[in-house]
C-alpha cells in the first residue's frame, strides 16, 4: 500500500565531500532558498566509507548527516554499492565483470559488479547493514536507495555456474532444457547441466550483440541476469530492513531500460523511483509515457529521483533547457504520479566525466544564475502547491501492455525485419492517447484487464502462459482488444505456436495470418479503409485471411492487393482490433478513434487541444495539469476559465494564450 | 564424368525429430502431393546420435531412413558434423575456433570446428564412417553430404603449427618464404618456421579484418584455411567411400563465397552442390552468375541443395517471393545447369533462430497455403518434364575467369582505392552477356581457353604461372582477350612484376600503364570513343601509353584528358580489349558489342528481348527457358510461336504477353 | 641553435636489398640524374642486421653506406628499431603491446614495441649502439634518425607498473593523486599505488576509446605513454650521441598526431623532422599550419623526412599527384621552412602492404616517367636555388597556441557536444591568415607571447599553471588575445575553474559565461554583429554577461537572443577577443579582421590575391614563395613584376596568369 512522504521531496544528489566546510553552509543557505528540502547522499561513497576490507570511516558522512539533519532535510541515504572500492578488484579480481566479448574487466567505471561474485555480495551486504546500523533510526533518513541504476550483464564463470542452478531450478531436469530452447535445431542437445554456456559473443550469441542462435537461452539469461541483481537489491533491502521499520527502500530505475524486468522488481520495492534523462529531440509523449510506465510498476505514485536542471554531458549534444522546460518537464512527472521532484545533482562536480553535468548551483559558485532561479520558482510553487495532492492518483480507461519478455524477445528474434523495435512500437500506440488527452496506465501482462475498456497490446510477440485465457475473458466480458502484427508467435521459451498465426490470439482475433512479409526501408505499401480513404503502411505486412473479422481496411498495392490489412472481430461481448501492418500515425490515430468511440472512452477534458492536459484524483479534488508543449502558442482550454493556477495564484482566464512550456494547475473538486 | 540421379530430385531438408510420429506420417502425405521425392537428413543431428564420447544412438535416425526409403524418396544423407557436441567443447575446449581477434570460442552456433583440431578430426571421422557403415548399402539413400556450408576461419595455435607445416611443404626453406612474402619490408625476416605467425588482428592482420600487412602471408593464409577444411571434406568423403561405392559425395557450397576456393574443392567433389539465397534486391544476373560459377567448378550440372520456398530469416529485410517467384528462381537454377531443386526446408522449425525461415509446411500445419500451392505446382511441372534434361549440358562461347586466388589478392591490396570488390567487378561484365542472353561460362585460371570465343578476365591481378603462356597462346590462335584495369601486377605470392604494368599481359595488350589514378567517391571521369560518343567512368583510371594496341576511347577531361582509356590490340590472330578504367554499363556494353561483333558470338536467340532465355542442351533436343524478370510486361519471341510449353502442356504464341515472374519451357530439336 | 645541413637534402627513403646489384647501379645513376643528393637508409632491417641475440650481420649495409659514401650522398642513417626482429617476440612475448581492448599483440606490423619492456630497451640500445659504433665517424652520414614514426599506446603490466612509477614521482602521494584525478566522484578513492590501473577499455576507459570516466587519469596515461616513447628515443640518442659528435639526431614526427606531445618532444631533438601525407582532400592551408607547426617545435626549419611523389597506398582514395602538384607541395614545405625535400621512397617496393605507395622509380624500373622527370626538375631546380636559403627564417606577427594537453583533454571531456574536435578548430583561425598571407607561428603554451602583435588561442580548454600570468601579461602590455568558446575550463588536471567560465581568463576577456548551449548538427544559430550583418554559428553558443567587454555580436535567436556572442575587452594596452559560438568561415574573417587592423599586423604582400605566399628570410635577402593552389587561373601581383623566377632562371610580369600548381620563387633584399 502506497504512503506518501510528508511532503513533496524537492532536491537532489549531493555531495559535497569535494568542497570545504564554508561551501557546505553556504550551500544550506542556497537550498533553503530554492525552497530545497531533501538530499540523496552517499551514492558512490564506498571506497570513501570503507577504505579496506576491515575499516569503516564514517565521520564525514556523520558530518554531512548530521548537518542536513538539523536544518530538516528528508535524507534519501543511498548503500554505496553501485560502484566497488579499488582494493576489492586487487584482491579479488573476480568482482570484476566479463563482458559480452569474453573479457574480464579491471577497476573502473561503476555498475560493475558480478552480481554473483560471493566477494561483492558479502561486502555490498556488510556495507549496507553497517549504513542502516548508523543511520537507520535516524526521523529524517526518509527513505532507503540501494546501490544505484542497476544494469549491465556479466559473463564470468560465477555466473556461468549460478545460470546453471538458476535453469536446473526453473526446469528440473536437462531434457526440460533441451525441449524449451529446442536445442536439437543445430545439434545443441546437451546431456549436462555444465554443457551450458553462457550465451555472449563467445558462445551462441552473435557478435553483434543483438542477435543470438537460441533466443530461448538468451532470454532465459537476461531472465537469470535480472533476477540475479533483483537478488543483489534484495540481499541490501534486507539487511537494511531491520534497523529501519518501514522506511521505504527504493532503487532508481531507468524508464524502458532494457536489461532489467522492472515488472518484476518493483514487486520487491516499497516505492518505485526513477531517472528521467529526455534528448533535446525526445518527444515529450516519450517521457510521459515513460512515467506513466514507472507509476504503472506498482500503480501507484513514484519518485523521480534523477533529472538534470539545465543539461546533460552524456548524450551527443547536450542542449540546455530553455526558459520554463525544467519547469514543465517537472510538473509533468507530477502530473504523471510522482511525490517527488530531485535533481542530479546539487552542486555541479569540479572532475570527472560528469563535470559538465548540470546542477543546481554550478561552478561559478553562487546563486545568481538563470538555473537557479528558476529551480527556486519551483520550489517555491511546490510549496505553494502543499501536500494533498500527494498520492493522488492517475486513473485510465485504458491500458497498455508492456512486458520486459516481450521486449528481450522481439528483439532477438531473426527474422522478419532487423528495424523493428519494441519500445518505438509501443510509443506509437501510447501517442496517439497522449495527443488525446486520454489517460493510460502502462500496463504488466498479468495485469488485471477488467480494469479498462480497451487494452493494447502492440506486438504481443510472446504470449506466456495464462495470457490468451485472461485476454479472451477480458474480450468476452466486453473488453477491447487492440492487438498487431508480430503478436500471439512464441510462448514464453520462444518457441511458435502452432496451427497458425496469431496463434493464442487467432480466434479473438477471428483471423489466420498466413505469411508476413518484410519491407524494405525504401519500400512502402498504402492500405484503404471501407470508407475509401487511405494511408501508408510499411515494415511489415501480415498476409492474412478472415476467420470471422470484418475487414477495416485491405492492402492497395503489392502481390496481396485486396487482402485484409486491418480488422475487428467481434468476441462476445467484446471486440479485437487486429492492425496487420505498421500503419502512419494517421492511420493508427483513425483506427484507435474507431475504438475510442465504441468503447465509449473519454479524454481529460473534452475540448480538442494541442495541449497537454493530464489529471491525478486526490480524495476531495483533481488536479489537472495543463502543458503546452508545441512550438506554437496555444489558448487554454474553455472548462478552466475563471479557475486559479495553483502555481502561481493567479485566477486564468479562457483563451489565455499559453507559450511553449507554459504550465498551469488546476484544481476542481470530485 | 557427370551422372545425373535418376529424377530430378525435388525435395530438402527434413528434420522431423521435432515433432511426433503422427507428424511424419501427415507429412509423407503432404509431401506425395507435393511431387516432392527427396529429403535431406542428418544435418546437424551429432550431438544427438553420438550423446557421449563411446555412444551412438541411431534408433530415430533409422526410424526416418526407414520411412523415406519405404516411402521411395531419394535420400540426401549429410554427416551431421557441422555443428559438434557440447560434450566435446567440454571435454576438449580445443575444438572450438580461435577468431580473428584472438578469442577462443566455447560451445555455440555452428561450422565452428576447428579444423585442424586432431580431436575433432577423429570423431568426425568416427562418426561419418559410423554412418555410412550403417546406411551406405541403402539403394534409397542417393547422396551423401559431408558436413554443412563449410567455411569461416581459425586462428589458434593448432592452426599456427599446421600453417607452418603446410608452408614447409610448399617452400621448403625459411629464405623462400622470406622472398615470397618479401618480409625484408619492414623488418620481418624470420629465420625459423616458428617464428611465423598466423595473421589475424594480433598478427600482421589489420583491426578490419580486410587488411594485411603482407598480403602474401594473409593468400597464403587463405589457401592454408581453405585446404584445411577441404582436408576435412576428403577424410569424412574417404571415411564414407568404402561403404557408399559410386555414390557421389558433395557438400553444399554457397556461390561467390570468399574464403574457400571452390574450383579446388570441386575437384574432389563427385557433384558440386550449392545453397542459393539471393536477397530483395540482388540482380537476377548476379544469380545466374553464381548458378553458372557453380556450374563451371565442374564444368557439369549441379545440385541445388537449399533454397528457400518463400522468404529467409537472416536478412535485414526478409521480403517474401511474389506468387511464380519461386517457381521462376528454380526453373532458372534448372536452366542454368540444377539437376535438383531442394528447399531449405520442408518444414518449419518451432524454435532456434531460423524458426522464420520459410519452409514447405509452415507452423500452420497444413497444406493449405500459398507456398505449399506454388511448391506443389513446380513438383507436378518437373514431374510433367520427365528425366530427358538430366544432365543436358550449359553450352557457351564466352568464358569469364573467376579465380579466388584473385579474390583474396584483389581485396587484400592495400591501394589504390578501397572500393574494389571483386565480385561486383566480374558481375558488371557478366551482366552484358546476360542482358544479351549470351551463354557464359565461369571458367578457373586454367580453363582450355580455346573452348571459348571470347575469354573476359576482370581485374585478372594476380597472374599466375602458366597464365600468361596459356592466354597468349589462346590470343595467338585467335582468341579474344577482354581484360581491365588491375589486371596483371602480381605473381602468385603477390609481388609485383617488374617491367611495368600490366606486367605478362603487356605485350598481349600492346599497352604500358604507367599509373593508376583514384578517383573518390564524389569524382566522375568522361572518356569519349572514337566515334565520338561519350561515357562516364569512376573508381580508377589508368594512365597508359599504346605499345602496338589502337585506341578506342579517350579521357576526356583530368590532367590525363586525351590519353586512352579503352584498348584493342591485335595479337596473332586474335585480339585484347583492355579498360583502363570502370565505365559505367552503357560503356561497358558499347566495347563489348564491338567484341561480340568481332567474335561472332551469338545470343541463344536472335531477337533482342528484354527476357531472360537460357539453354541447356540435350542428346536430342534443346531446352529453351524463358523468363520475365522485369517489373513489365514482355512479348514472348516469335521463333517460340506455335511451341509447347512443357511446364503448362500448352502452346504458346509469339507476341504472347508475359508478366514478372512468368516463365516458359520449349523444347527443340537439335 | 640550429645548424643547417650544407645543402638542401633532396632524396629519401632507400632499401635497395630487394634488388640486384645491377639495380643499385642504374638507381645511382637515376639518381644523379634527378640531383637527389642524400637517402634515408635501414629504416627497417632491424631483423636483417640483427639475426639473433647475439649476431650481427653488417655487410649488406655496408656496401649501401660505400656504394652512397662514395658517391656523395647525404646518408641519412636510422637505427632500424621501429620493427623488432621475430626472434625477440618468440623468446619475450612481452616486448609486444597490449592494446586498448587489453589484448597482447603477437609478431606483426611495425611500431609495435612496449616502450617500457626491459628487453626491448636492451636490444633497441645495443643495436643503436652498434650502427654508431660502426657508421657514426663516416662523414657521409650526415643525420640520425631515431626509429620510425614513434606512436600508438600499449597497456600491458610493466606500463601499468611504470605508470605507477611516473605518478608517484610526480604527486609524490596517493592523495595528491586522489586529489588531482577528483577519484571521489563514482567512488575510485585509490589507496594504494597498486590500484591505479591502466585506462583502457577493460579500466576506466570508454569501449569507443575516446571517451573516459576520469579525464586526469586518462591524459596523464597519454602523458606518460608521450614520455615513455620519449624515453626511449633519449635512449637510442644517447647511446649514438658518443660516435658522432654533433651530427644531428632527429626522428620523424607526424603533423598534428595526436598521441606524442611533440613540443616535449622537440626539446630533445638536434632537428625537427616529419612525414607530410595530405589526402585528396586535405586543404593546403591545412598542410601549410602543419608545416608551420613542425617548424613552431624548435621555431627553426626543419627536415621533410617523407612525402611521396606520386600518389599514397593507405588512403581510401589514393589520388595521383597532377603535373605541378609534387613540385608546388615540395616547394611550399620549403617556403614554410623546410630544409630538405625527401621522399617515401626512391624506389616501389616489390610486396607487402606499401607496394602500391608512389616512388621515384616505379615498377617499370626506368626513369621515363612523368614521375622521375618531375622529381628531376624539382632536383634542377632546387640545385639552382643554391644553398644561401639554408636556415632561413619564417617571421610572423601572429602567434596561435597549439598544445597536446589540450588536444588530449578536450577530446577527452564529455559534454557538451561529441562534434568538437581540436584540430579543426585550430584550422579555422589558422586559415583566415593563411587565406590573407600573414604570416604564422604555431607556438606552445609556454611561447613569449611578447613576439607577437596577435595571439591567437582556440578553445584554450585547460589553462596551466602560469598560462594566466604569461597571457595577462601579454595584453596588459598591447598584445592582442583571441580566444573562444570552451577556454579556461579546467586546470592542468583537468578539474573545472570555479567562480565562472572562463575561469583564469574572465578577467582578461571581461565577460562571464553563464551557460553553454550544444547545437545538435541540424542546428543553426544566427548572430547580428553591431554594424548590422549577419553571419551563422553552430556547435556550442555561451550564454554569456558582458563585465567590461564591449559586445561585438549579439544572437539573433534561441532564448538567448540578444544576448552578446562575439565580445572585445581591453584590458590594460591590449585587447581580449572572445568568440562565444563557432562560427562560419566570413564571421571569423569578419572579428578577426577587426584584430588585424588593431594590431597594425601586415601581410606578406600588401596586394589582395587568391595565391599563397610565403615568405622566408635569409641574411641578405628574403625569399618569396607565390603559389597557386586554386583550382582558377590567377594574376601575379603586381610587386613582383620584372622580378626573376628562381626556379625557372626566367624574369616574371606582374599579371602574369599562374595556373593551378604553378609556382614562383622570388628574392627581395632585405
Amino acid at each position: 500500500m502506497y504512503k506518501p512522504f510528508g511532503r513533496i521531496l524537492y532536491g537532489g544528489d549531493y555531495n559535497p565531500n569535494q568542497w570545504p566546510k564554508e561551501v557546505w553552509e553556504q550551500d544550506m543557505e542556497y537550498f533553503k532558498d530554492a525552497r530545497i528540502n531533501s538530499a540523496t547522499i552517499n551514492v558512490f561513497s564506498w571506497a570513501k566509507i570503507q577504505p579496506s576490507e576491515e575499516e569503516y570511516y564514517f565521520d564525514e558522512l556523520d558530518e554531512i548527516v548530521d548537518m542536513l539533519s538539523k536544518e530538516n532535510y528528508d535524507i534519501v541515504m543511498a548503500t554505496s554499492t553501485g560502484a566497488m572500492p579499488s582494493w576489492m578488484y586487487r584482491k579479488y579480481p573476480e568482482v570484476g565483470r566479463v563482458d559480452y566479448q569474453g573479457r574480464r574487466h579491471k577497476f573502473g567505471q561503476r555498475h560493475n559488479a558480478c552480481p554473483n561474485s560471493p566477494v561483492f555480495q558479502k561486502y555490498a551486504k556488510a556495507i549496507a547493514e553497517q549504513l542502516a546500523k548508523r543511520y537507520g533510526s535516524n526521523p529524517h533518513v526518509t527513505c532507503w536507495h540501494i546501490s544505484n541504476e542497476y544494469g549491465g550483464e556479466c559473463y564470468c564463470e560465477n555466473c556461468e555456474k549460478a545460470f546453471r542452478v538458476w535453469l536446473k531450478k526453473k526446469y528440473g531436469t536437462i531434457d526440460a532444457v533441451n525441449k524449451a530452447w529446442n536445442l536439437e535445431f543445430w545439434g545443441h542437445t546437451v546431456y549436462d547441466w555444465d554443457e551450458i554456456v553462457a550465451p555472449n559473443a563467445l558462445g551462441d550469441g552473435m557478435e553483434n550483440g543483438t542477435d543470438t542462435a537460441f533466443a530461448g537461452l538468451s532470454i532465459d539469461y537476461r531472465r537469470f541476469m535480472s533476477d540475479s541483481m533483483l537478488e543483489n537489491f534484495k540481499m541490501e533491502r534486507d539487511a537494511v530492513r531491520p534497523y529501519v521499520k518501514d522506511t521505504p527502500i527504493t532503487t532508481n530505475l531507468m524508464g524502458t531500460y532494457k536489461f532489467l524486468d522492472y515488472f518484476k522488481w518493483s514487486k520487491e520495492m516499497d516505492i518505485v523511483s526513477w531517472d528521467n534523462y529526455p534528448s533535446y529531440n525526445t518527444p515529450w509523449s516519450f517521457t510521459a509515457m515513460s512515467h506513466d510506465l514507472m507509476r504503472g510498476l506498482k500503480d501507484a505514485p513514484f519518485m523521480l529521483m534523477e533529472q538534470t536542471p539545465s543539461q546533460q554531458n552524456w548524450q551527443p549534444y547536450n542542449s540546455l533547457k530553455k526558459p520554463g522546460q525544467m519547469r514543465a518537464q517537472s510538473l509533468q512527472t507530477v502530473a504523471h504520479g510522482a511525490d517527488t521532484v530531485q535533481f542530479f545533482q546539487l552542486r555541479r562536480s569540479i572532475g570527472g566525466c560528469e563535470k559538465f553535468h548540470g546542477a543546481v548551483i554550478g561552478h561559478v559558485g553562487h546563486n545568481n544564475t538563470r538555473v537557479f532561479r528558476e529551480v527556486k520558482q519551483l520550489g517555491e510553487e511546490l510549496e505553494r502547491l502543499g501536500t494533498s495532492i500527494l498520492g493522488a492518483v492517475n486513473e485510465a480507461e485504458v491500458g497498455i501492455i508492456f512486458d520486459w519478455d516481450n521486449y528481450w524477445a522481439l528483439e532477438y528474434t531473426s527474422g522478419p525485419t532487423e528495424d523493428l523495435t519494441y519500445v518505438n512500437q509501443i510509443h506509437q500506440y501510447y501517442k496517439y492517447f497522449y495527443d488525446k488527452n486520454i489517460g493510460v496506465n502502462m500496463i504488466p501482462f498479468d495485469a488485471d484487464f477488467s480494469k479498462y475498456k480497451i487494452v493494447v497490446a502492440p506486438v504481443l510477440y510472446m504470449v506466456k502462459e495464462g495470457m490468451k485465457e485472461a485476454l479472451t475473458e477480458y474480450v468476452q466480458n466486453g473488453g477491447i482488444l487492440i492487438t498487431t502484427f508480430m503478436s500471439g508467435l512464441v510462448d514464453q521459451s520462444d518457441n511458435v505456436y502452432l496451427g497458425g498465426y496469431p496463434g493464442p490470439l487467432k480466434e479473438l482475433a477471428g483471423i489466420w495470418v498466413e505469411e508476413i512479409d518484410a519491407l524494405a526501408p525504401e519500400q512502402i505499401n498504402t492500405i484503404t479503409f471501407t470508407d475509401g480513404t487511405s494511408t501508408t503502411c510499411n515494415l511489415l505486412c501480415d498476409l492474412m485471411h478472415l476467420e470471422g473479422a470484418e475487414c477495416l481496411a485491405r492492402y492497395a498495392s503489392n502481390f496481396y492487393v485486396d487482402m485484409p490489412a486491418i480488422t475487428r472481430n467481434q468476441y462476445g461481448k467484446g471486440y479485437t482490433y487486429y492492425f496487420g501492418t505498421n500503419m502512419n500515425k494517421d492511420g493508427i490515430a483513425k483506427v484507435l478513434e474507431m475504438a475510442v468511440q465504441a468503447a465509449n472512452v473519454a479524454p481529460v477534458i473534452s475540448e480538442a487541444t494541442g495541449l497537454e492536459v493530464t489529471c491525478r484524483k486526490a480524495e476531495n479534488c483533481t488536479y489537472y495539469f495543463i502543458f503546452n508543449f508545441k512550438d506554437q502558442v496555444l489558448p487554454l482550454p474553455s472548462c478552466f476559465d475563471n479557475c486559479t493556477d495553483l502555481l502561481t495564484g493567479q485566477i486564468v482566464t479562457a483563451g489565455k494564450m499559453m507559450k511553449q512550456y507554459d504550465t498551469v494547475l488546476i484544481s476542481m473538486p470530485n
